[in-house]
């Protein structure tokens, strides 16, 4: 499929984060030519994260600025840079923040998603092969964010950064594929791998603490607890698998306590979807001694740390974590688009509000106020 | 086999530990009858750990005077209190701190070897049925100790607390394997798993950190760096299967970036046999991103706490730790024995000093110096 774009800069829209904390401006920007092992594509529609507002507000030290933020979207290749086999032009893709090269020693290890290939470039917001950026306003270079930046109608990525979908499957919809249903889905399949009859804890009910629910739900859990002091957000919880509903808030003990009591000593797991260090500790702490697995899911601020005494471990509960729920991109993104088109895990039930590119900052908005699940954008005109 | 005791409450000799510091006082103690499900065990041979010398200078919150230490014995069942039927006067026996009943959830969990039956009499210095101590001295009682209290000639536990070994088995040696040795060996064998090929550190080289690295070797570990501030123990630690030596004084950066440089990017499995929450950290930290396993075995002072960031797991690492290395005491502790028999494992290897009951002392002495790794001391006459 030839396009006329192809071997050409483009200039389109694009949300660009001049400044920490500042709003979003859309802006005409420029997207120079997939270079060699880059991939060109044409965002069709972006999803907003909790990781973008994150680095928006500032709290992240490695938010580079300006930048085009955006890591849960869909599209199209408008066209593909030299030595590029996997996708050409026409392919329907989710660009993914945790890439898979299949060659490195994380991908080899059979042990881990976390492939090493283009971390120390997406980190520094550029490109492996000449360390620099291929956005540009008026000359000036614009830093890429996660490898991904679908806050614009057109993006580059690393090849390895890109998973190939069927073209069935509604961009609209599969979009967030890329980001947090996989997460959560992952974290409760992957991470913790648990065993049908399971007693589960979610602490945080968004996007990625319903995945969890759903997740385990799908592995048989017996009982799936769902813990927020949002007690608005346990109706929607139901539909996702969420047999019991606490609110902290509602107790005078420690919330690990009350779980520990509801449970005759504790879960089989439990998995933390905020972000918050204390909650961390309550999610270890609540599981149950001998076996009782706590996953860390949220991404906590910059510099905090989690704590506990040693003997919560030594007495047999184990405290994990996981990125990108485990699951290696390019490779399993595919099936979980196909598991969605055969009604296998839902998506569309995480979208509570479309609006377009144009309207970013109200989104950005709403996502935080918690007023919002997922928030899909229309990127194209 | 009968014997002139038994039916009779027994005056013999104990080390008594009347308050925290101060030196234990050898005395005459009187040992009630075993009640139903409790054993009456003449006591060997006995061995020091550093738990003991932990409860006995006072930091144990849970440690309580006047009392018998003492966790790592062995012995001959010299009586048994009714409804006993595992174990008979005359069997070889091993006393287990960790209990397994087989009844409880935690048996039953298939998951885990912390058995709960008698965990709350035990730790209250008592036996189950009553509530009470079968130790006295002039009609004082005097508090039992991890369920074991093996500093005495003769001393009452549960049943769920006796291992029944091979009579064959020297007394005088695997009494060792009550406690330390198969603490380490089972850290690698059952809570960490450590297959072959890993690299492996081990932090702190005292008898548990030893027995972390001949399980390792048998594992088939490519390398096993054992860290500790003491070089002279290198020499010890090749026999036991170290293979690299790093002593965190010679170096200026911290242990985890010396051993993350080692070794290309960190230790697939780590165990901190010390108990010190600094050095727990670290030997999180030094684990490889993706896999990298790290392992509690040591035990921390009460009210201490441990700490990183949670990037650490959220990027693939794993905390856990273990008590008595996950072995399940009366199935496994016969096994160990008859693996020692068949020169499988070592236990003769660890015994740096032999000495008698009354020389407890000085053995508690040289054992908090470093001065040695096992004394043994023989308790009879």
């Amino acid at each position: 499929m030839a396009s006329s774009t192809q071997g050409q800069v483009i200039t389109c829209k694009a949300a660009v984060a001049y400044e920490p904390n500042k709003p979003l401006v859309i802006e005409d920007v420029q997207v120079a030519l997939p270079q060699a092992g880059e991939v060109r594509i044409k965002i069709l529609s972006t999803a907003l994260c909790h990781t973008d507002h994150y680095t928006w507000s500032g709290k992240d030290p490695e938010g580079l600025f300006p930048c085009i933020l955006g890591h849960e979207a869909a599209g199209v290749v408008e066209s593909v840079g030299e030595g590029v086999t996997d996708v050409q032009p026409g392919d329907h893709v989710i660009p993914c923040y945790q890439a898979e090269c299949k060659e490195c020693k994380f991908c080899k290890s059979g042990k881990t998603n976390l492939c090493g290939k283009v971390r120390s470039a997406t980190g520094a917001g550029v490109m492996m092969n000449d360390l620099k950026s291929r956005f540009s306003v008026n000359g000036k270079p614009i830093y890429h964010f996660m490898g991904t930046s679908t806050f614009s109608q057109y993006t580059v990525v690393h090849d390895v950064s890109v998973a190939k979908i069927n073209p069935q499957a509604p961009l609209d919809k599969v979009c967030l594929l890329g980001c947090g249903v996989p997460t959560g889905l992952g974290a409760v399949w992957n991470t913790a791998k648990v065993e049908a009859g399971s007693i589960v804890a979610v602490f945080g009910l968004g996007t990625v603490g319903l995945a969890v629910a759903e997740g385990a739900k799908a592995a048989g859990a017996s009982r799936i607890i769902g813990v927020d002091i949002d007690s608005k957000k346990f109706d929607v919880a139901k539909n996702f698998g969420v047999t019991e509903f606490v609110n902290p808030k509602d107790h005078d003990k420690p919330i690990q306590q009350v779980l520990i009591d509801l449970t005759d000593g504790g879960v089989d797991y439990s998995f933390e979807c905020i972000g918050n260090v204390s909650v961390m500790r309550a999610a270890l702490e609540c599981c149950h001694k001998g076996w009782g697995t706590s996953v860390i899911v949220g991404v906590a601020a910059s510099g905090q740390e989690i704590s506990t005494r040693p003997f919560q471990l030594v007495t047999g509960r184990v405290w994990k974590g996981t990125a990108f729920g485990g699951f290696k991109s390019r490779t399993q993104v595919p099936w979980l688009v196909e598991k969605y088109l055969k009604k296998e895990i839902k998506v569309d039930e995480y979208i509570t509000h479309n609006m377009n590119l144009a309207d970013i900052n109200e989104a950005f908005h709403l996502l935080h106020e918690g007023g919002c699940l997922r928030c899909v954008l229309k990127v194209q005109d």
